[in-house]
């Protein structure tokens, strides 16, 4: 997308100051813009910058008084965060609107239904029986198996696969390579021990307003749904295992791992690579620190942990400070040991004396 | 798939209570079930649940005598365990049956051998002189390098890639994303930092029966295999280094890393998120809980082990029971050290009184 | 690739002993060597199995002596290391030239630019405005988004994902299902404790000489670029996150996560399934071992680190040594705390005699 200044303070509601005509096409931080990026101007601390930039563009507040001479065409609004969070929006949209529309190159079962608005990309599969809502981007290379059903407003990014039944919810963004239901990993052991498949014949239910990060991989139900509830963000490389389920609005950070049935509630913060064994629960608002391990479930609402396996966040830091002491405090044990020895004897040839 | 009560009574040697045209597509669990939904009662803990399910059809026990009337159709059975197990089986089938069959989209080498029965999904790629065996399923937008071979009855969901001279056996599964014989990694450290690449000219070897998780990276060895032992399950998100080896019938959880030329022996059973470095070599029947990190090998077999770095698993146990106290052991010493202190001086203050 | 023992002994500039038309296709360790290998003898260690590999050729030292009679075609050479790397190099070259040649089976926008000698997988996409430079290799299954920049020399390895705008350089090497610029994880809390997308606008530059291990993903920047810097050898199913930055040379092993804005400095070398917290900074030289968690910046150079959290590699041997004897430790102070306890009764008692 390329702008010029005038464009931008029509759309943005500001007052102009340089070169109507001076175009713009990427946003970019103010100390490392070059010709042809919009900057802003927000925090004091970085007004600096303001003279030295090579933006063509700066955002600024109304009041702004420049106090040397400055090189970008100025455009000045009441509230330079919310013009930029408006502006990155355009772009973002922009970007998205770009797409690749060769339908004659993908293939689409013809009992497959497909919203109106929607586009399917280049070499995408998409089964008997799958029903995508309107406004959807599938783009090339995703497949989507036999009756999977999605929302309207959804982005189903390259070389995602949603396998067979599973239902996607309204305004989701499933980015490249995540892997929606593949098979739970069940297996009986056997006398020999050897290992017999357990069919793996439920499916995933994500809900509206999800986002799934690249890579992440959320398996299938034994029986039943492994489910992603409403307004759940899921970053890069996660696993879910089958039957698991995400509260609303939970957040899950990189590399997070969830085993089997384990329902973890709304609105928890998880840090990156934090593991969760399986068929546990964890309470709502529940706070974890990266690479913890959970073992038990956790009851009380609200509850920061830490550590592998995790305990009281606090009693973690309280723990882990001695941890870092404890050849001192061995040390320590050793000597008190052998003093309180002397001491002892003396004390028993001072009573012999006595 | 549908049946009817008819037909599955028929199938599971069952007697039918009921309506013999109920209609079912699909196995839910008793309390969760919906019309159309067939569901099971095993445990007599669930029997309520079966006053109040929705499900169209439910298994029971011959010798099940309801207290209170009950919706659904009933099939009695000799054991709802097994039965269940064979229907799940037949779902399973079913749903595997369903295949997208379009040759001419898909690109297969004209020097590559394609067995009976193996059916080659959309966009899915197979190069010169790979051979696949009978009875497979290829699903869409596979990569199968050159010279790859794949034994009988394997199923390679889409988005699998296969590099070239690998090998797979028989019965063998790989979910979505997986990607077999990529580069090892491999950099010899030069004078000026900088590293030059080694190339990895060996390949993977996976014996029969073995499953491999989505988006599992199994590298191809420098010289000679890595090597995937028969019966050995892989969940998702693994990572196996150059010149590696799982054992027989050996379990990796998701998300577990194996360092380059490790052997990890037979019967294993590994947790989530476990990391092993290079160059060991892990007894059989080694249990290790999850997170845990091995830096050196495990000589006796059948050795359970837990922590990072792993020591055995009670003692971890018992010594993460003492880190939880750290603060109070920490302060208990320091009081120990000064009533010794006191104890000390009264005693020599006693000593030149006497 | 096959070559005959005569050929081996021209390129190697090397004398033959044996049969100059041993004909042989692939490289193998010397006790695993069948009928067709070629092997080598470096190590002395390892002469026993001279006389009983089954290689077709063998490579040793011009200087060897056998006591035994040998079975292999020998290729005497002045130094067996760097002839065997040159051998090496020539097969994987040999691997990498067998290509499959099918444009017409690609998508390839119009406006985009293809250089000299570059070859286009099978269903591959090459959206609008992208720029490939000379000699790349972009496999079947590639997605390159729009306006993405790629140097020279490069090898795309099946689906790998490459989103609008990123830049590559030359000589890197993108593994199977690699995602290089998905979002960056940005979501603004709101009130209702419900997320709103912050866009993600900016890009991924990975400069020159960087090789990116299979399932590995590099988030683009919110704003600006995150950065893989010159020489950096990343390893599989490693998270950065948007905004990251990794020096020169650096090295990361597999399962790494790096959260958002943390910068990583050059020449480090980061073991398996170490994390990194959002916005530090890690000095040059820092070398840091598996699985441990980096809450802080590291500020000295040089510096190696371990545990998680992470503190001095040495100071965590010594504390996790101490670890290990904490139920002992626990029961001295126990101990301790009785016996100071005795004592000083004894003595009050001995006082009040006195």
């Amino acid at each position: 997308m390329k702008v010029t200044a005038a464009q931008l303070a029509l759309l943005l509601d500001g007052s102009l100051e340089g070169d109507p005509n001076a175009i713009v096409s990427r946003p970019a931080r103010i100390e490392e813009a070059v010709d042809g990026d919009f900057a802003f101007l927000d925090n004091i601390r970085y007004e600096p910058y303001a003279y030295s930039t090579k933006a063509s563009i700066l955002l600024v507040h109304r009041s702004f008084q420049p106090t040397q001479p400055l090189k970008p065409t100025l455009i000045r609004v009441d509230d330079v965060r919310s013009s930029l969070a408006l502006l990155l929006q355009k772009f973002d949209e922009a970007n998205q609107a770009n797409g690749t529309d060769v339908p004659e190159a993908s293939f689409v079962h013809k009992s497959a239904v497909i919203g109106v608005g929607t586009r399917i990309g280049v070499y995408a599969v998409i089964e008997e029986g799958a029903v995508i809502g309107n406004n959807c981007t599938i783009y090339p290379q995703v497949f989507i198996g036999r009756n999977v059903r999605i929302g309207n407003n959804c982005r189903i990014y390259p070389g995602v696969r949603i396998h067979f039944d599973c239902v996607i919810g309204d305004n989701c963004t499933l980015h490249a390579n995540a892997v929606i239901g593949a098979d739970g990993f069940g297996f009986a052991p056997q006398g020999d021990k050897t290992w017999v498949k357990v069919p793996q014949v439920g499916n995933v239910v994500i809900e509206n307003d999800v986002e799934v990060g690249a890579c992440t991989c959320i398996d299938r139900a034994a029986i039943g749904s492994t489910l992603i509830r409403q307004g759940a963000k899921l970053d890069n490389l996660i696993h879910i295992a089958h039957n698991a389920e995400v509260g609303n609005n939970t957040a899950l950070a990189a590399q997070v791992g969830v085993a089997g049935s384990t329902r973890i509630g709304d609105n928890c913060q998880i840090g990156g690579q934090v593991g969760f064994a399986g068929h546990l629960t964890i309470a709502n608002g529940t706070r974890i620190q990266a690479q913890s391990g959970l073992g038990s479930s956790v009851e009380k609402p609200n509850t920061a942990l830490f550590g592998s396996p995790a305990i009281g966040y606090k009693d973690f830091i309280r723990s882990h400070v001695v941890f870092k002491q404890l050849p001192d405090l061995q040390k320590k044990v050793l000597e008190l040991e052998k003093k309180l020895k002397e001491l002892s004897e003396r004390s028993v040839k001072n009573e012999q004396k006595g």
